[in-house]
């Protein structure tokens, strides 16, 4: 046997841009191959080709604007059925033995919660009988099987969900995925030129990093991987060249302590102003706002002066409206002034495990931002990670002073 | 309750280019709701939009020219699913309860011979269920779940077979085939003007028109609908008028002989001259075509002379080819001169199950073409048919000569 057989079993995940069209599915197909060659069992996940699935929303949505959660997973789900029976083809035109499956055909058993559900089990027994007689699996992304036996898709970055929870049930020796981007870069290379791809990266981290805006992975999926300590190889689909691991406990290398900065400009502030300063009022306002469905992320409670203070919290731009309406029927409620909303800000995040162990980063964070003129407007912490609302026309510029700042920029990658 | 209220199970399948967009699907569910608001149970069956599958099928074969059958059912069952999800949208919109299924969900078990699987039983309970609840429902066409449990599909003209099959199964009152003409024709309105729809057809004459160039409808679905004794209803999806009833016994009309006239001009003609006028040899020579999967259709042996005679034949021209070379190995092994194939030959047929009772209408058809110079090449008679082949570039004028000389541009339509 040659030296170079590894005998290993590795479930694969394509994400759309990688299979957008017939030219990138053979590239996927050469290089699953070779992994294959080399003794591997290879467990494909597949996502819909390119813009496959907004073109069916696209599509759905002129015809009812608020379809049935039900028949809006039969409609998605066929965008992954496509790509993965166009796989299997390109794979078996290479001599090389493959078979797709749908999520419900491949036992991925979810709960009932249409366009978003969530998976329960998986029943590996058909896709173990293929990969025992020498096959590569395809598996549609995205999507699986419910309990009252109805098509269900995952949401978000359900393909990375499916391959994590595949890699959890065949407890597979790697998962990889691939993407559009060749890994987990310390910031945005398209704002600071300078970002270094980073070769390893907690699962707390990158949870943190996908929550403060990095958009290569969703974090439903890094965070069942954290659960089951399944590491995460996250790479481009175009090169051979390493990418990120994510995992639990990297080797110690000397890296800084923080280790990746964000920029999210998505949200939009509301502030309450002169709400009355009782016990009781900020839970009275929160409580309302979560059961009227309103996503609220950061939240400052400014010190309180003559009996009243201001209240201000982030929520997503795309819901201002709703969220305002609601806001000023609470403010009227509690007896506070009238609501103001601001659109032009940015919220600015450093992230890294190590500022559990490490004090002055918030420090010297603030006092970074301070130097270039940068005026913090809100600020909120976690264990690993530091937030500031900076006015959006700064956000570029404080990202870029961060990045060099925590010396980013010299990490070897 | 209303006198209008009927109370019937209707089957009503729409095809591709009836469902070619969002217009068109919004088109359908009007109707649809029409005939469930009188009352009627109402199950649909749907085929992929416009060029939906032809689309796949295209990029299918830039991937992998030999695809694998199963996978090939994989893709192409895509296109009913999406459109079902898209037509159960429409009818929800308007407040009509509606659910689609794939075949597969709906328990149309097939055998296992992927692109062209044959129907073996269908397990009704979910969709009795569902229309019990008063539910519309929607099933994906041309597909079904092979007794391997795998996905299949069931070959050219599937959607039809499956509204017919349903209607067996469910004991449906009414099978109605929308489709963009408006029913069957006694001939093609492109190639004579005068052509009239015909209110009533049997399904042996539908069969034999089906079965020498008539496009409408597909053999299969016509032959299940036969033996089960379903009448079909064929019409169009952008009127009102009714279509073409076919059925077993129409209502008595007075009507001409001869019902339809088709023509079909995609077969060759494939001659072997100086056959050995010995018994056995046609037999020899059509066991071998039909070995080698040759597909025959007209067959003609001339009179004897000199111990050899001639034996001609018709055969799919896209499959003319291969059909040649095996002909001359055949011509080769019966000591025969070598093959003379013609591409530039034309069938005229008419049909009318009144022949079996009424003599002379070959010979009527015979003196028709003979009395406009048109030459005969060769003759196939059945009991309700005869087709005579021409010269191509005189078929389009026969068909004018036997519609006109069969009177039927006088039938009241």
């Amino acid at each position: 046997m040659s030296s170079k057989k590894t005998n290993k079993l590795v479930i694969q995940k394509y994400g759309g841009s990688s299979v957008s069209n017939h030219e990138k599915i053979e590239n996927a197909a050469r290089r699953i191959i070779s992994y294959a060659r080399r003794g591997n069992k290879v467990v494909v996940v597949i996502s819909a080709m390119g813009d496959t699935t907004d073109n069916l929303v696209t599509l759905a949505k002129k015809i009812n604007p608020y379809p049935p959660e039900r028949e809006m997973d039969m409609l998605m789900s066929t965008g992954e059925q496509i790509s993965g029976a166009l796989l299997a083809m390109a794979l078996n035109r290479r001599g090389v033995g493959a078979i797709s499956f749908t999520g419900a055909q491949v036992g991925i058993i979810t709960d009932t919660d249409h366009t978003q559900a969530k998976i329960l089990k998986i029943e590996t027994d058909r896709l173990k009988k293929e990969l025992n007689k020498g096959k590569i699996v395809i598996v549609a992304g995205f999507q699986g099987l419910s309990t009252a036996l109805e098509i269900t898709t995952l949401g978000r970055g359900g393909s990375d969900l499916s391959a994590v929870a595949l890699a959890v049930s065949l407890e597979a020796d790697l998962c990889e995925i691939y993407t559009d981007v060749d890994g987990i870069y310390t910031t945005d290379p398209r704002i600071e030129s300078s970002a270094k791809k980073l070769k390893y990266i907690t699962f707390d981290e990158m949870l943190e990093l996908a929550s403060r805006g990095a958009q290569v992975m969703h974090t439903r999926a890094v965070e069942v991987a954290k659960k089951f300590n399944i590491p995460l190889h996250v790479r481009g689909s175009f090169s051979n060249k390493e990418g990120t691991i994510i995992m639990e406990k990297p080797p110690i290398i000397e890296e800084p302590v923080v280790r990746g900065v964000t920029l999210a400009d998505n949200e939009a502030k509301v502030t309450l102003p002169g709400v009355p300063d009782k016990p009781g009022i900020a839970a009275r306002v929160f409580t309302k706002l979560a059961r009227e469905g309103v996503n609220v992320d950061m939240i400052v409670q400014n010190v309180s002066h003559d009996r009243s203070t201001d209240i201000s919290f982030t929520v997503p731009k795309k819901n201002l409206k709703k969220n305002l309406k609601i806001s000023n029927s609470i403010s009227k409620s509690i007896g506070a002034s009238k609501v103001i909303s601001d659109e032009t800000i940015a919220k600015v995040s450093v992230v890294g495990v190590g500022m559990k162990s490490h004090s002055g980063v918030a420090a010297k964070c603030f006092s970074l931002l301070a130097k270039n003129k940068i005026n913090i407007d809100m600020i909120s912490t976690s264990e690993i990670s530091i937030s500031c609302v900076v006015k959006k026309g700064a956000g570029k510029k404080a990202v870029k002073v961060l990045h060099k700042g925590f010396n980013l920029d010299k990490i070897k990658s």
